[in-house]
């Protein structure tokens, strides 16, 4: 089973995480990780710290001569900025006279909607939104990331299973039905600014951006994660929290302003009749093989062995350049609320967060299936069970 | 924190259910239990088995003179058609002439596509697919019903809060944007045949169902939960695991059938621009609110005070009529699938498992914030941290 | 991952109890578990109780047919004297007046010292013991038992592993130092009035039960579990709580009146020279081996092949004949503790307990170690690693 | 709900933890931390390493100006040493003939009898042992001291709870039965050179080390820690796992080198008769009361509210200056253990080792009882428990 835990604010000294559970032997190096991480900053319509952001990247355990060792993963993600916030987001107590000279560390009083901001402050009994929002930012994602890269690495070698994202929708603006991509677009989707497998829709998809910026507004959309080269059986139908469908929505729920989560046709398939909404079953040369994808490759919350495919919404970004109405806390007086950054859209980069997190439940399942504590072991045992599958 | 796990199959026994972790001294009888798993035989579209079906109900432990212990509650929930199947399910070894001689026990070789069948059969190694949809069946449902009733009176007793779904698509019918139910509209939309919450919607409906079964087709649809009177401040943004949505979408994803899970407007508001996305705030007498509801009443991954509002896509019921096409595994022929069940459409009583399913997530983020081993400690401490909010 | 959970009052209608991710293709029936259950009431020292006491038994879910399906295996043990009891411990509300019409039912108001009644009773914020005792009474092992034989059962048809256990000290006296039992001795134990390896000290021990009987006093004492037949590997160093020594002491230490735990010589290794205390490795005909078993075999918290050798203690039974001082919490006076039970000595069943504890948590770090959904997946994993172990 | 981590090699770059869950609010600063690694170097009878050895500390994330956020706590150990061993444990890939040429990096294939050496390397599937000794190293407890610091002071903001440790048994010296510290003996202890309560014992302890020390020889021992100032309710009789005493087991069995724990008087209480072994209840000025502390403040798995007292009982060092016998697994052939250390015992280091894993233990109980996500909402909710507890 793995185990994984985040900590560490926006502007803090670093974000680190720690995976515990997965096997020795996976092979991954910095390079590996900080070309994810690079990723995740890929995407028309980011603003300003994007570009400037330089992710600084450190193992601080679990991977020894580009090899993990079997012990917890730990990295640690720098903020090449601490040296401008390092007073105000010290761990040890600072003078309150220096606090009081910075403006960096006025109180942010002015909730923002949308955010963890107002009830960060009321749960946990803050009397500004600082604490909160250090901590509520998608900047946490790059741990995310950087342990999503360890996760499909392990992926790659233990089962030659390859994730993948790419945009299928931005605003208004929807990818063809059926564009699915296959394991080699990955580059591809990569160059495209808007990490878009249609070459036209992602056109259309840049002047939305560019509407909405010259507009002084945000935009949401919808990423779609594949996984191609999973065996049938990873999650199970006998437990609700073991069905693969159910972890992988909880994972995609819980990334910074996802809103909604579909398995396969999701939504649509409620609106289809039942004669039309299934895959049906047929023998091939490579063996029983489902004639369509619509249920995004599971079934009874199991991975049925096709392409796996899972949807999240991102909602727009909150901090809209036309603030929006809130209430000052310290003062109680209508206001407008606070505003720090100025992405159009944030859709692009949160597919590399998806496949991260994709990557991450997948690989518990497979451990969870096949158990290893060596990749040679997980693979071993992989093997041999398509090997003896007695129906395939 | 609140564990529970369910066991049983659909033929089986019985069904049991054990939840651990509830405080003492909820108020709980037999009868709340029941009228709840009969609300999940409700709806339009039903088959056969609905009506005869009968749950016979116990707890077998937690519960004395009509309150909770503290220790782990146990429901069993009877199968009323035991005696049929008292042989074919016997958990003891039955003498192998007598089962060959009993129709219910041929071996279902006939995977049925949209079902656990197949990847089941593969997983856990069994040669046809009885085992594996005894337990993948939707009968399991009434486990978490009755251990969600139980959910739902703590979360009355504890917190006046309530919980309601209804149906919000059936099959290409759509009730009106912005049509929620209040906390009353509860018998009423159990007294409609959809369970929805409009009336020209509901006959639009029900005319949906009547042509399907005319057609020999199954119909899916979209159910909204909708929960009055949370604190702000359950769930988390400092973890995306104990983000409350996160939670909420494992919880209605892992129900059977459900293909996608939205929280508030979720997929529209990925096609709305940040300006209209977000709820405003303002100060209004009874303190900070939202001027909208947009985000289903979470922000940051907490519950911010507002109506919670989440929902659950359905895909139609697998088992058409009109069978599908599959493998016959014994003989490695083309066949079509095993055909067990008429239901035209599940979709009302799939809300009031979600019902369930919101019930028992919540009642763990309440006891996660805020403690408790008996309904007056919980109670007391929700009603402290209300009333010294000093933000509100 | 093996998730289990177990509810039910002592003198309520049915213990019951769920097992959760273990394989399909265990084979197991009713008598099987019914015979451990039966040796849970072994014991020279025990009283009345446990001999008119039947369990009565059946699986409600996860077996069919003497295996095991692949799902949540749920196990009722019912409560022969549930007729006597039926009013009293009733779940839904009963007419006051009835129940204060009887004797069984009067408030249980003077807490018995070194029982949970009085800690109980404040956490859970009841006026009397009765809702605690319940609930803390040993009867709740006989669900353990039950849960703990299928364990056995998927140990020894996964890898050849037997699980036996025996008493090694009652009150003050001891078996003499490495008394450790083979494999085949466990009918001879079991055949032993206080399950005591060595005939000489089951004497001195059967006597020390009769003097403590005649003085109207109760005996602890201590009982050892050994396990032949476990790979190396199970557990982990790599992380505390992924330990195979640790999550053994907490399944030990879980058990009602256990009070210590010992993994192999434990505490006198604590007191042992270091050029003593550990076991050397050697090279024999069927490879690495360790020269003694003072470690109990485990090292680095991980299974070494060895056999694996832990103790628990139990304290004498705190409800003795001369009742203990306490204080009658309805009115505040002082008062003798209430006395419910006589036997002198519990130690000869714990150890059944005990086996059933270690069971779980072996099986547990099975399938963490291995995976598998089926016994034969399991078994082919654990064959595979053993095979091509490069070091041996 | 507390989760933790630690991750990292004892000659890595650094240790690294993550502590999840606690509230915000909690003071807490670099140098309190570094208070509590001071003393986990304390102890006569240690080696050289530990008096060169500073641990260079900081907070990583969770800690701003004094006290924690509310989000995941994160602390960087740095090793001191790692310029020195930068190559051999680098994460990234280093040239192997520049490895070729560093002592350090021989392998290590003659595994150590008592450490994970052997098995570790048969599970991980390695061929030296030094993947498994950087992690198995007791260098990681300095990242569990790290934490339990946190642990210790949120149980003192929340509760006014103490914890502290003291030696009881050194080799074969054992302190007087009875000799339990106050709170205020802290320093005393801590200023004892084997960190004993009582001075004769201290004199013998010491005399012990020096004969060990000459005779080329390591010593093992016990320690004790109690907790000052705990309410009744922590833990719970209702299900094994959340007993307090079975978690505590589980956190001092999983340091490394503990062989044994008991509660109480533990092992002691198993040879005593049943009249003698419980304490027993009476009323005095300030509420009802135990008359003795032999169960060590725990009845039925919970806190009783008196002083809890718990035992680790550690082996001796496993490597011995005169080194055992083992096999070199490179050759097959007969070797003598590979040797790397030279403490003689580190008994009193391992107290304050065991003070951190109890306070965590203890501080995740509080918070399944009390929740809270501040210190000011959890101390409330204590304060409105003890102060409406209706029996006391």
């Amino acid at each position: 089973m793995l185990r994984w835990l985040t900590a560490g604010e926006s502007h803090g000294p670093a974000l680190v995480a720690i995976l515990e559970g997965l096997p020795a032997g996976v092979q991954i190096t910095t390079d590996d990780v900080s070309r994810q991480l690079a990723r995740r900053r890929l995407g028309y319509g980011r603003g300003a710290r994007m570009s400037f952001e330089r992710d600084e990247l450190d193992f601080l355990g679990g991977v020894r001569h580009g090899r993990t060792l079997g012990g917890p993963v730990a990295v640690r993600v720098g903020n090449s900025e601490w040296p401008k916030w390092a007073k105000v987001m010290a761990a040890d107590p600072v003078d309150p006279d220096e606090l009081a000279s910075l403006a960096r560390n006025a109180p942010l009083t002015r909730p923002r909607p949308g955010h963890a901001d107002l009830v960060g402050m009321q749960k946990y009994g803050f009397d500004e939104a600082r604490p909160v929002l250090e901590r509520a930012s998608a900047r946490e994602t790059a741990a995310r990331v950087a342990l999503g890269s360890v996760a499909t690495a392990f992926l790659s070698q233990a089962l030659d299973a390859t994730v993948l994202s790419h945009v299928v929708e931005l605003g208004t603006v929807r990818a063809p039905a059926g564009s699915v991509p296959s394991a080699g677009d990955l580059e591809r989707i990569d160059a495209d600014p808007v990490r878009c497998l249609d070459p036209a829709t992602s056109q259309a998809m840049v002047a939305e951006v560019d509407t909405a910026h010259k507009e002084g507004d945000t935009l949401g959309g919808v990423v779609e994660v594949v996984v191609w080269g999973l065996p049938p059986g990873l999650g199970s139908h006998v437990h609700w929290d073991r069905r693969l469908d159910a972890r992988l929505a909880a994972a995609l729920m819980g990334i910074q302003a996802i809103k909604g989560v579909e398995v396969g046709d999701g939504f649509e398939l409620a609106r289809t009749r039942g004669s039309a909404a299934q895959d049906e079953i047929e023998r091939r040369e490579d063996g029983l093989r489902r004639t369509s994808g619509r249920s995004g490759g599971t079934e009874g919350g199991m991975s049925t062995g096709e392409l796996l495919r899972v949807r999240a919404a991102m909602k727009p970004i909150s901090t809209v350049p036309r603030a929006l109405r809130t209430v000052d806390v310290a003062t109680g007086e209508e206001a407008r609320a606070h505003h720090q950054r100025s992405d159009v859209c944030a859709v692009p980069a949160a597919g590399v967060v998806a496949e991260a997190m994709v990557a991450l439940v997948v690989a518990d399942a497979v451990l969870e299936k096949f158990g290893g504590d060596s990749v040679p072991e997980t693979r071993r045992n992989v093997a041999a069970y398509l090997d003896q599958l007695s129906i395939r």
